[in-house]
């Protein structure tokens, strides 16, 4: 694998695209600091703040390590520096003023860090950038999709990989060990970046037989068992069994893109009812791919999934038990696992072009399973097509 | 292994030690919502909100899921909201009357997050909670010190676990992949929890050879390669080498609580220079741990390993490259693998019994490798001991 650069072009083009959207809120300039902003606007993850005026060249400030910041981004003024007390200092010099409105990424930022930098930069007025940095970031480049087609394939691998060594006994934390091992050794990063401070993101979504079914702390139809009350969600000690349905949910990071996907499997066969309900889950994943399309409401996906569980008789399993149903049936997916939009339900969005979403209807049979299948899509400029590349089936193994 | 419940006289020592704290400081109460607060507060991680009055009985607000909190959690009232904006009438319900004074974790809630809850809870003044939640969680109790020993047992197995795979041509993550399996077989919960926004913690710092001596954006001696530039940090694809100094940086959680642990490694045999290296930092380690003991300043024992280093002729490579040395020799560690106190020149800290370090004195040998040695240790009431299992050597495989 090589040490992949971000081009100066896709750098250039983003940039430009905040900008524009930075003159009609009439910001004056932009400080980002976020690794998954930094590196999207950048091209580099070292510890560094990028500021970007209203126009004119961006420049990137670097605390820690210059050399390889200036290696890996494309961005033409970088400095050094020991320490961001000199930051106002750099900016007079640069742009001759300080930033009268100035955005910073406010849906991150800690209270406490929020405070010095507003201290720091002396800012008449302070206002949150995130809105703006999702929204460029909600279409996707030629060049990003080609990275996340780079990472389904790689993720394909894994979920082919997992068939050779899903066995009856073996724990789904040490299952979902044991096929990390192999996608780390085809280029998973380890980590996956998720943006809200709440969030603790992992790869290994393994709910076996019932804990499936287990509701618990995740915005997501099962959180399962997890490994104590301290961590409890994701792969637990429970073993996985001959007969029973196991739903594997796992997230990848390459070169910055993630993966979010999620099969059906079992060991010899699984209950004719989950096998029912995960061709249930199939039908809406297809009908909701079928129907995206530029201009078509989020709302409405949403809507589509709800009336078609309905319809197969599925209205109480459909995104969670009674009383702990979610409102989404997927979410957009980039640099961060969980990006703008997200298909939730009511959504003002509209789908365009370049849109990219990890779509996951999902169902929970109250102590008895989960079902569900989860893939990335990305919207085309006249329909939706898969970016995944795991066959949509169930897995009997 | 069994699911852990924390006893109820631990959440009651930790409650009334806060509000102990909390009266000090004229605080009314105190809203807690980060998971590893939360869990360390009230037993569970599930998703809620704990309101600590300055005095009587403690609120656990639950939005999912309310029955394996009521399982977990030895709080004794615990309600279920569906909605967050329930908090103010429940809080009024239950204690007559909104805190005026009012603390949060500003240390850790995002700007956004903070202006909706000042919002909803209409308070008067909103002060920062976090430095009594970590000044609290410094000392630990006995059971802690149980679980922070059950954790050490589990990675001394793995650090053996380590010496049975480790071979050439083996790349730093899969070699790092490798032992995770074997970890999370035991109990890793295949997660780390880091208190900041910007720290991704990761359980796999494999750095050998040149890798070892990379600095980059970590507040660490040296960051190693990573797989791209999107994660320039930890393992990489470099294969490990026969002959090469390799340094293991693993960390743990299980049942919560962290271990951070470095071990100097070679196959077959490191070079004289690295291997003398590495007695040095042994000696460094050995020398501070004698040294702490109630009463001792951290301040001095940092002063106190940067002038040994500097005695061995070392000063050039300790703590980092002339330049880029980082300030700290260790840090607390407990519910988060990187808390307070940070064992940091001039810290106004002093040693108390019952404080737990992750002690970590490091070296970079620019253009060729790092060395260092990591271990976990307990002020005890007289002495400082180690709770680390893993032999404090250089494992030459």
């Amino acid at each position: 694998m090589e040490y992949l650069l971000t081009p100066m072009s896709e750098i250039t083009n983003r940039i430009t695209a905040l900008q524009q959207l930075m003159q009609h809120q009439q910001m004056d300039g932009m400080f980002i600091l976020q690794r998954a902003d930094l590196f999207y606007f950048t091209g580099t993850a070292q510890d560094a703040f990028l500021y970007i005026p209203v126009d004119g060249p961006p420049l990137l400030m670097v605390r820690r390590f210059y050399p390889r910041a200036r290696a890996e981004s494309a961005i033409q003024d970088i400095v050094e520096i020991p320490s961001v007390k000199q930051i106002p200092r750099i900016i007079i010099d640069r742009y001759g003023t300080l930033p009268k409105i100035c955005a910073m990424e406010l849906d991150v930022l800690p209270v406490k860090d929020f405070r010095f930098y507003r201290k720091l930069f002396n800012t008449a007025k302070t206002v949150d950038g995130s809105a703006l940095i999702l929204k460029v970031r909600q279409i996707k480049s030629a060049y990003e999709l080609d990275l996340m087609e780079n990472t389904a394939a790689r993720s394909a691998q894994t979920f082919e990989y997992m068939k050779s060594i899903i066995s009856d006994g073996l724990s789904e934390m040490e299952f979902a060990a044991r096929f990390e091992v192999f996608a780390r050794k085809i280029g998973h990063a380890g980590h996956l970046r998720v943006r809200h401070f709440q969030s603790e993101g992992y790869a290994w979504h393994v709910l076996s037989g019932k804990n499936g079914s287990k509701v618990g702390l995740l915005d997501s139809p099962a959180s399962g068992e997890g490994t104590s009350p301290a961590f409890p969600c994701g792969a637990g000690v429970k073993r996985l069994k001959t007969g029973e349905p196991i739903m594997v949910d796992m997230a990848w990071m390459c070169n910055g893109y993630h993966m979010d996907e999620t099969r059906m499997f079992a060991l010899g066969s699984m209950p004719p009812k989950a096998l029912e309900a995960s061709g249930a889950v199939r039908e809406i994943h297809d009908a909701v791919i079928a129907a995206a399309r530029p201009g078509v409401a989020i709302a409405d996906l949403f809507d589509l999934s709800v009336r078609m569980a309905g319809g197969m008789g599925y209205a109480d399993q459909f995104l969670g038990p009674p009383g702990y149903k979610v409102k989404f049936i997927g979410h957009g997916i980039g640099v961060e696992l969980i990006e703008s939009p997200i298909m939730a339900k009511g959504s003002p969005f509209i789908l365009e072009s370049g849109m990219t979403f990890a779509l996951e209807p999902k169902m929970v049979f109250k102590d008895e399973f989960g079902v569900g299948i989860e893939s990335v899509i990305q919207v085309t400029r006249d329909a939706a097509v898969l970016i995944s590349r795991v066959p949509p089936e169930v897995f009997i193994c």
